[in-house]
């Protein structure tokens, strides 16, 4: 096991995996290896266009001298996977999987996410705050941009996510699966093994993790029903996968964990879900799909906003591991 | 008197109203009374919703353990009551007032103009510029957005502020209503005795602060007349009010008061008035007002070139309070 | 010579022509001689915009007491000229040479560069990055929505630049026009001799900065020959223009020269390309040109990351200059 480790092959995979447990705040391989088994069994490609995208992006940061740390801990190929995995699930029917447009696209997807993490995260730390996702979507958004309205300008990669008006009863279900499907959501993945092994993934590396993104989604389904909002389209995961990454970020990961941050973490859940909407109806007509930006804009801004309260106590960027490790 | 001062409720009503003078520079809570007083006469709901909004915002910011000094001073009355008055107007009709709707709108604005209020603050410090009406006019666009989207696309609440082809005659009452409907259009109120009251709260605060902002008015109104404008539009206030800030801003406020500072603001004011005028037309497809961001681009982007110029002298932040205290 | 270089009017026109030149990074005053007599060949009209529009704002720039270095080396004749010469090609039908609403745009985009060209320069001074053509390309647009939307809203001014399916066969003809007129749409003049006298002033002052210019038009093109890009499109120099000002920028101006800067500037090519191509698409529905925001946001970006890798070393903002003076 040790001469393995010492394997930079394994080592190189590990810091694949570490780059997708990334994607949900978990640092860890273990959890990228279920969170990658969860994926591949909704879909295979999907995994395969993260891993591929995860390692273009980790060979140019490598090859640009980029911080060796950042590069081990996975910090582009979470950027570089992320960007593959989306481009390839959005794209599937324009760019079909193993064409040669799709290998130029997933290089291009994974060249261009290096200089743009470095560039968003070196701005954003003048801040004192991280980009999170900002890069990705950023990136993803001009790739959508280029080859929807190029090739076919009436086409649209936005999911269904406003009103229908086919409401339908909300049961037990619409709480399981609209919450298991809330994890699956964040890799554009519906269905509820993905999603409950991805929570497995985050649960194995932080129990506060775990609990705080079943509190974040939870409350946004909560919320949804409360305000009657359309059941299919919270079953589908929609509606609380934004609320999940909230609240694991400012539930302990950005904040030292306490009842206070948790109050704040839950406040941010409910605001990255409206901000999400928002944001849905603005991107509508453009046929770009919202993704993580409720989740991107609302962290950002608390972590802004939390440097001038007392009433939480932001964890400095060098120091961002797991909850656990900054308990006071 | 010395025993009311004492009492928590004058106090947190003092508060209030310096939050709502904070919105023409006059951190005064006599000023700002008067300015009530002006905004209750021609709207009572408008009123209501401004102290509504600013309670609101008060108490999270406290809750926050934000600075409590910032607080005192109104600075979060003053995001979370402009937020909630300029709903209040803007969506009389999708939203009546003192329903649950409403009241669920002013608890959105109100909490989601405390982090918006401090993050863009704490960002935009770092380049030693104020974010000045920048977290109201996001906000309420996104608030905007998500209610006009939804519920009726083909909706607008964009006030007639561009060419409609009916012009009239300009008369003195174009300009002496044209200014003073300039002040009542930061309220988005127009009415001549509104903008009277509020005009005098200013001057009660600062004198310099009244005549700039005759001035700015007066250079707008002018330069709408030399132009051949459409005459209502003008008397609607609308060419002033952009202008009438930005020259209180510029002169004075956030520069030291000299004859270098008073042109300086009042190439300012044109500008604020042009770049209103081409984000209306921007905006206008949209549905969406362009309210107060000429004056908000124009004064944060000539504050940022203020700091390279030996023309004139920026006031340091955390020392702005009115014009007369920064005499040389 | 001595004495005509003290004469002040000399001095003058000397800023304005080191201004023309800094818009290709050569901040030499015979570049700009040369440069300018090349524009004036294809279209003396615009030769006078620029000149024009960089007195004036060179003007105003001394008038708010500026840097006095940086106003001398045309920092604000860059400016204040691009965009007087921009708006005067790509407004020529609406606002004719020469008429009272012409000097009126003139003046109005003079002055606005001043602030906008310093706050803009002192924000990205904060990050260690220059705004380059950022603050002109804000203000053209600006300055375009506000006169085409006001005045016929069906209008456009975005060039031609995204496939027509009227494609041509590529010859030797498509290579050389394709690079050389690469230099000219600079300045939205499509001329040979124009771009090939844009050539000769870049090279007149720094060698590696010409050869930096050929590869990175002759990387764009070669590419757009390998996707099978319209030819007609190419032969234009649309394609060429973004990568050669972001091959000079990247390789030798704001990176010190060597094989790996050679190599970053390449990729920063091959990106400005292709952010180029997505703004047009973009802004295309807007009316409005993207001209050369691709090398503005990908420059910008590549030399943020470029401060985090060990790859390339970036070249203190104050010690601009050219290439061959930071040769280790």
């Amino acid at each position: 096991m040790a001469q393995l480790q010492q394997n930079s092959i394994f080592q190189f995979f590990e810091t694949l995996l570490r780059g997708l447990g990334n994607v949900v705040f978990q640092n860890n391989a273990l959890s990228g290896l279920i969170i990658i088994v969860g994926i591949a069994i909704s879909s295979w490609t999907a995994s395969v266009d993260f891993l591929i995208g995860a390692a273009i992006a980790t060979l140019v940061a490598k090859w640009f001298r980029a911080d060796k740390h950042a590069v081990k801990q996975g910090m582009f190929a979470f950027s570089g996977g992320y960007v593959g995995l989306l481009m390839g699930v959005l794209l599937d029917k324009e760019v079909p999987f193993f064409t040669g447009e799709w290998l130029l696209l997933l290089l291009l997807g994974g060249i261009l996410a290096v200089p743009l993490t470095s560039g968003l995260g070196f701005a954003f730390s003048k801040l004192n705050i991280s980009a999170t996702a900002l890069p990705i979507l950023l990136l993803l958004w001009a790739i959508l941009a280029g080859v929807l309205y190029t090739n076919l300008p009436q086409n649209s990669v936005a999911p269904q996510v406003l009103a229908t008006g086919k409401s339908a009863v909300y049961t037990w279900e619409t709480f399981v699966y609209g919450i298991l499907n809330g994890f699956g959501q964040i890799f554009m993945q519906v269905n509820p093994i993905t999603g409950a092994l991805i929570l497995l993934g985050i649960f194995l590396n932080s129990r506060i993790g775990g609990l705080m993104a079943l509190l974040g989604g939870g409350t946004a389904v909560f919320l949804a029903w409360a305000l009657g909002y359309d059941e299919p389209v919270v079953q589908q995961g929609v509606i609380a996968f934004n609320s999940i990454l909230t609240a694991i970020g400012l539930g302990g990961f950005f904040l030292v964990f306490n009842g206070r941050s948790l109050v704040y973490a839950l406040i941010g859940s409910l605001l990255a879900l409206w901000v999400f909407l928002v944001m849905a109806v603005l991107l509508n007509p453009l046929g770009l799909p919202a993704l993580s930006i409720g989740f991107v804009l609302v962290t950002a801004l608390m972590m802004l906003g939390a440097q001038t309260y007392d009433f939480v106590q932001p964890i400095p960027l060098e120091q961002l591991s797991k909850p656990e490790d900054h308990m006071s």
